[in-house]
């Protein structure tokens, strides 16, 4: 039951990498939104694979095929519905992955859980495949808090130890140009090194973790609900439905922990007859409320498990150790194609808590 | 309705921190686990204020009384609801907290929400109070745990800039020691710097943040969901439940982000007849599925907002700028009560996932 | 995890017959709204025991105290919850019951489900006392549903083959006299023969059942969704929690399956720029959503299972039949009690359907 | 929201009786179990219009495309999706139904709830259709439950006046008959009367209602919860989601609110070392939970909405009186094609129970 989240919009994601298809459904939008197709097959983009040298070359259209909710461009109130198939697989016998299990994949636990009849091609259900789907979701949400006057962008903080400039909390900084860029950065020549850096690790057949800064703006105050349904609570929750991501903090976050009070807490001030605060170390979120301050978080995303480097694991069937080396080309870095990603983790915490 | 976690068990929160009282009802557990009420109370002391001299000084009995669910000494399949009294509140006027809200705290975004109608006396529902209610919920789970042979423990790992040393995250340390200790730390010279600092703090009238590390051992392989109930949406979740958590990370965490997949990645070799990990950078999780190592992690708790210097507000009433000081003695720690908080928070998660 | 409901409010109800206290916790409910605890007494009334000289004698005083969510007789936003103690339980040996179950109750369900640990004495978390706290909630969603313009009565509509009439589902008689009323009836000289078997059957040892009928007038249209989650779906799923209840019908119920399209379908007509329908088989629901016509609907209740006639058991201890006479006495028809019971799940229902 | 189910089976159901698709998606199922896909369709067939002369002619196919959570004809763990296409749909101009809504629909509620962007078409995301959907997730936890030991079946109880007699609730007949029969009755000559009384309703443009019963044996005893999660509960919310519900009764439901106690209750007994009840009012439940006794419900079905006889309605758009005459042929009786999604709606229940 792992893949419904069922809070005031619901959302079912289904497929297997490799399987026939992958898709969403998302209930509980109101009626009469209009989704524009071209923006979101743009925003979906964001997220393709195979647009970078260093990338994965594994094409995916990423088109989907909406079978229900929409009609005339519009939402009708009833479930909407969207699958992409999976043209590019290639099938070739993925079984070894059953016995020989990828050291940071979840080809080991899905053994254990699923007894052996866990789809592996590809990583099955726990494919970052699955997130085409995520998004589809996260784009339709985008243009409804579009209208309502609320954006969220995302950018590449973090690449191993290079790291991109923050945002600035108190005054976010327009999304427009971030949306763009294929690699999204507020700092370019920080920018460029990560690249490097990506680069240099994909020449050794290695991966490389990194970070995502995710702010929304335009937000209402008075968003959340106390205890276990603020929104920190409920991004969190659907941040880690990402595959990779291993830590989530918000505002100030970790450094917060370093921080005296007196720093840390947000002075309170009046501008054109609104409640701002001076700085933004609660990253808009007070007692799981926002604030009506820039929501901001960060997620911590781990280096792809899949290295052509050979490793150490085990075979299930013979019980003893046993060498892996993954074949085929995988993308050295998923940080920047995780950006988009985070960014339909917010959209659709927020747009849930606006309705 | 945030203040309800309904998955395989059922939490339910509720009290204000000057009401009448506060309690929780537990719903799911199975029928005929004993309740060992001196452990208990004895855990729920390790989150009671008043134990040492830097902390606020109201004393709390935290006793508290089973309404339902239990009987001679066992659960009887019915849920469980405990409430503790709050017979240690000053009568005294809070209503200045409605029009001067405290920077850091939820009183602006509460009266945003509620419009005026909060109760604000010593934090309403808001109140780190509320804690000892989560406690109970995570002390009874505790020891069902514990006769399934899954230990739970936590250690204070920061205070500002001092930091304990981590768990062994492969060999964790035992937390015998570490439940009898008031100010539990790993490396007791750090304890001593920790305490220092937040005397030093304290005499400044200010507060200061830190981290909890948590640890989970003798967890079976296989519990949990793909997709948004895995382990980590699920610590995430209830972890954001607790004041002042500002974020969470599982494994490696944003230490991750930095490595490359080479390092990161944790192989696989067997030891006697079980499949292990050789390092734990998964914290005990991959694809959201526990991988039988120890699960382990770290949440960042702000600064104490409470807080004796004159900070910048504003008057809500006058629409205008104002200056407040928080009068009364308050923790300028909460990090050492925090540590059982997540450890509730932890055993929480895994009894759900186990059942 | 059965006795928590979360849809838009969440509603926990726990205790035992015979334990400490009974209660329930309500969250969701907007800030700001009065209760006002004289009329919410009233209405607990209509639902205590011993008012009549054919009820069962224990008295319950009935009277809630409020822990949480209520300050200065307003709601604050956080829970409410409120308890009312089990004073007047007889101390005695309910062991039998795990032995020997009484037919009807569910003592032999639980000791399977829960292994004997079970609390028997007065039937536990299965009582009807349990009720109580139901109506507390149900209680409160009243009084805020009337001052939003919508009214809910009920009335007894059989007991036994005595029917009374029922309502004019499209002009709803006004429910001031029937909530007035020791044993609400439209039809007086109906409730006089009902009160006279209820009478017989009480000399008998006896019980006897009955029906219900509720009505809500003043709803908006457009309130449910589709699916799992119209009207129909969340009234029946709360109904099934009060003890007794075999059945559930709306509008014209299981005499729709015997008609014909054009005697069941309500023709829609104009009046006062409204649209109403001429009759209302409908009961208020087309398709799972309210059309603004009066949601009518009625429960089967099943005769009290404690009778004091000898009946045919087995003694689970020895593997062998038993007889069993149940001592003291009981209700012989609890279904006058059951009318506030059914009102509270229509009120709680439907504020959960307005919010 | 209202169109995903989730308890520990979830069960999200989308489409438009006239869109691009109709399916569902049933996640939380064990993996390895065998999914017969030709038992399947021969299930979904019981549902299949068009098979009698008195059916709807519109030829559905109904056979569904597997898009997830099926390998190699084995159930992977993964969310288990299945669409079945739209084809048979007439292009034509629905939109005089947002205008003049049909009596006993839900054109006027959708209307209201959705603005006017509700899909009309063919009833929309209201329509039977959307039955097809939730009988393939009802057609494989049949299969599950069987190799559980655990059998559904169900027959047409009546047709307007005309009655089916009804399962012996304490030895239920056998279902393999009932299976193979086009229109499933334990009275075949009742059965014809029903048969001639549906040819005759259809020659007078009308439509007629009714009531179908299920059972379910082989059920260990201990399922379901207390208080809301009871299988009554859960059986009455998933119920309610098939359209043309009006009701739904366990055991002797409404009968038995005219019952005494000593009638009613079910005496137990031991045979073979097993306690049952000599009789079955309780129709296998008592306080929400399985006795172990046949499990028995009846439902009622209202007449099909769409009849041909000219009909008052209302224009909408010119706020008066309109007369309307629906055009095509449609189901007279829809009862016959509810049995399976009766069985449907028991399989999921009981199977979740189980999980």
């Amino acid at each position: 039951m792992g893949s419904v989240w069922k809070n005031k919009l619901s959302l079912s994601i289904f497929g297997q990498s490799h399987g026939e298809a992958i898709g969403m459904m998302l209930d509980g939008l109101p009626a009469g939104e209009a989704i524009d197709m071209a923006e979101l097959q743009q925003y979906l983009s964001r997220r393709a694979p195979g647009k970078f040298p260093w990338a994965t070359p594994r094409k995916e259209d990423d088109v989907p095929e909406f079978l229900s909710g929409v009609v005339d461009g519009m939402t009708c109130g009833a479930p909407i519905t969207a699958v992409i198939r999976n043209t590019n697989t290639i099938s070739k016998d993925y079984s070894g992955l059953k016995d020989v299990p990828r050291p940071g994949h979840a080809d080991y636990t899905a053994q254990v859980k699923y007894g052996g009849f866990q789809d592996v091609a590809g990583g099955g259900h726990f494919s970052g495949r699955l997130t085409a789907a995520f998004c589809i979701a996260g784009g339709i949400c985008l243009q409804i808090l579009q209208r309502r006057g609320v954006r969220v962008g995302g950018h590449v903080a973090a690449v191993g130890g290079e790291a991109d400039t923050l945002f600035d909390p108190v005054n976010v900084q327009d999304f427009a140009k971030l949306d763009r860029m294929d690699f999204p950065v507020l700092d370019e020549s920080a920018g460029a090194r990560m690249v490097e850096l990506i680069d240099l690790v994909r020449g050794e057949g290695d991966s490389v973790g990194g970070m995502v800064e995710v702010a929304v703006t335009g937000l209402p105050s008075g968003l959340g609900e106390p205890m276990f349904d603020g929104m920190e609570n409920q991004i969190a929750k659907l941040a880690f439905a990402i595959p990779g991501v291993k830590g989530v903090e918000f505002g100030a976050g970790f450094e917060a922990a370093k921080k005296r009070g007196s720093e840390n807490n947000d002075p309170f001030y009046y501008k054109n007859g609104q409640v701002l605060t001076k700085t933004n170390h609660h990253g808009g979120i007070l007692g799981g409320i926002t604030s009506g301050m820039p929501l901001v978080f960060r997620t911590a995303i781990k280096p792809t498990p899949s290295i052509s480097v050979e490793q150490d694991s085990v075979s299930l069937s013979r019980g003893e150790a046993a060498k892996l080396a993954i074949k085929g080309r995988h993308d050295p870095c998923i940080v920047p194609r995780a950006v988009p990603c985070m960014v339909a983790v917010a959209a659709v915490a927020v747009l849930d808590a606006m309705l």
